[in-house]
């Protein structure tokens, strides 16, 4: 049987080239579930050839975080700065953050360690339950959280950030995943050491723009604004930004939809005897015994989801639309034979 | 009359919006001669909505910057790293350049002096001549030259980087406008110690995509590409990169063109008692003692140029097409009545 090199399967989703290379005879095109990305991308009008033809006007970028800050519930704008991407902006925070020690409420997204690795900063794994009674400089939570969708309930997430703050130290609260479910969020909440991050790309479906934000005290802001310089992000990023932050209309109708879609994909799931233990409306988190041999009889009917190097009876499933759910029903139905 | 804030007209180019604002009857589009971006840009295909709904595939911008590489002269792939961007390149140098001070070949573009100033290194500004001896850790040296087009030889650089390499010393070489005048290029040299930034958007004329790169030593762009994370740059920078890359007689075409309107706007410069000390084909320098004078009388006929903080007389011009041109003939007829 074919199989994909551990790294690829196992860092990242998305690596689809990598996937189609091992599973050279798997029917085209692949349907991509290795990731928690929308698969009906927010549309609207992209940025001009003229646009494209001269620096990003810092005025723009700072009407795209005033109109950013109305979607998020933030009061002040100049608490919301742009970044070419949620992972961008984890990256500039250990310039900004001070103090030693970083806990990392985990299982979770693999690039918080990195970030804070690369920096030399020290770095524990931390359960949510520790996290409340952690004293690290710096907490780390993602909530909802990769890839098993627990949620911290914004009062008590509010509460530990605040208590924290009193003693000078730090809580990031990595928002990536809590458009689907809003009432968690704490970006509009003005908390000393506080800092948000927040993903354009999952929701709205379109990561190839490269575009998040980070939400901090202005002071913060200021010298992450400093550190990465006038121009962050792309021409597209600013037109497709500004329109689709103003869409409630989309928005609201999507997070309905993402919770219909989410719900089938569970039905499905659960008829061919799969555990779903988690997830958000975004993806799904399955435990089996069996993950690697439903890895790779996925992979050959062009299906890439993902498995875990830590966890080895986890997959994640992205939730796929009608046609993706369908042949992934197929595909199910295939392995019973 | 009228004045732009110092901050807006000294801090960089592209500041339309903020001009328009402090000249608000000045003719409309104005034109932007305030940068050295190519007003005629590469045009090709986009990204395709399919390719914004998906993250950027590792796969795909090693594939670009194999192309790039190509284009710059570098035989080893490797040695390659896109980014979003000349500056955020830049920004990301002192996360791996070792040792502590910073020599600056100035006067030159300030952002360099700012990253590494936000390292907390500190700076010095040292003359063309006294970076020959300079035994800084670091030595930045931009080629050519902005704003003055200053060129170093590439045989004379090319041995200042060997000898300070011996010696374990780092030389950043920012060559964002040497793509029209290619002879100056290090790129392709293969020399420990020696880091080539480069641009997309400037000979490209494309500055609203952030595209750029970082050329050195393999395992210092392994710490480069660690740092930065694997979805540095987006969808449309890849698929109008790697055309824009490929495109080898719209380079040629694209050279001749630039020469050919650098030297009609030194004719019409000179015409009007204005006297170029330096530039490349993308922009020219000129000095005269009424530089505020004529920079706010340009404005208000909608045209913005680039004034500088520091050097009082100076004024830099970008280099327009042929409507540019006849208006900004036009304005400086009218200066004379």
């Amino acid at each position: 049987m074919a199989s994909m090199s551990p790294v690829g399967a196992y860092r990242h989703g998305g690596r689809l080239r990598e996937a189609a290379a091992a599973f050279p005879h798997a029917p085209t095109p692949w349907l991509d579930l290795s990731t928690g990305i929308n698969p009906e991308p927010w549309r609207g009008p992209r940025a001009a050839w003229s646009d494209l033809a001269r620096l990003p006007d810092p005025a723009e970028i700072a009407d795209l975080e005033r109109i950013a800050a109305g979607a998020f519930g933030v009061d002040d704008p100049r608490r919301v700065l742009a970044t070419a991407g949620a992972e961008a902006g984890l990256r500039l925070l250990p310039a900004v953050i001070g103090g030693a020690d970083v806990a990392i409420v985990s299982p979770t997204y693999s690039c918080h360690e990195t970030a804070w690795r690369l920096a030399a900063r020290p770095v524990a794994a931390v359960s949510l339950e520790a996290a409340f009674e952690a004293v690290a400089s710096v907490l780390v939570i993602v909530n909802p959280n990769n890839p098993d969708g627990r949620r911290t309930e914004r009062a008590a997430l509010l509460d530990l950030a605040m208590i924290r703050s009193r003693s000078g130290l730090w809580t990031v609260v990595d928002e990536s995943f809590v458009e689907a479910s809003p009432e968690l969020s704490v970006a509009g909440a003005a908390i000393e050491h506080l800092i948000v991050l927040r993903s354009f790309g999952k929701f709205y479906g379109l990561p190839g723009v490269r575009l998040g934000f980070i939400v901090a005290e202005p002071v913060v802001i200021e010298r992450l604004q400093a550190l990465q310089g006038d121009w962050p992000i792309s021409a597209d990023a600013m037109a497709i930004g500004r329109a689709a932050y103003l869409d409630e209309t989309w928005r609201g109708q999507t997070r309905e939809r993402l919770e219909r879609d989410a719900h089938a994909l569970d039905k499905l799931l659960a008829a061919h005897g799969l555990t779903v233990i988690g997830g958000t409306s975004l993806f799904r988190l399955i435990s089996t015994p069996s993950v690697s041999v439903l890895f790779e009889a996925l992979c050959e009917q062009g299906i890439l989801t993902r498995p875990f190097q830590d966890a080895e009876d986890r997959l994640r499933i992205g939730v796929p639309r009608e046609a993706g759910l369908a042949r992934l029903a197929a595909a199910l139905e295939g392995l019973k034979s």
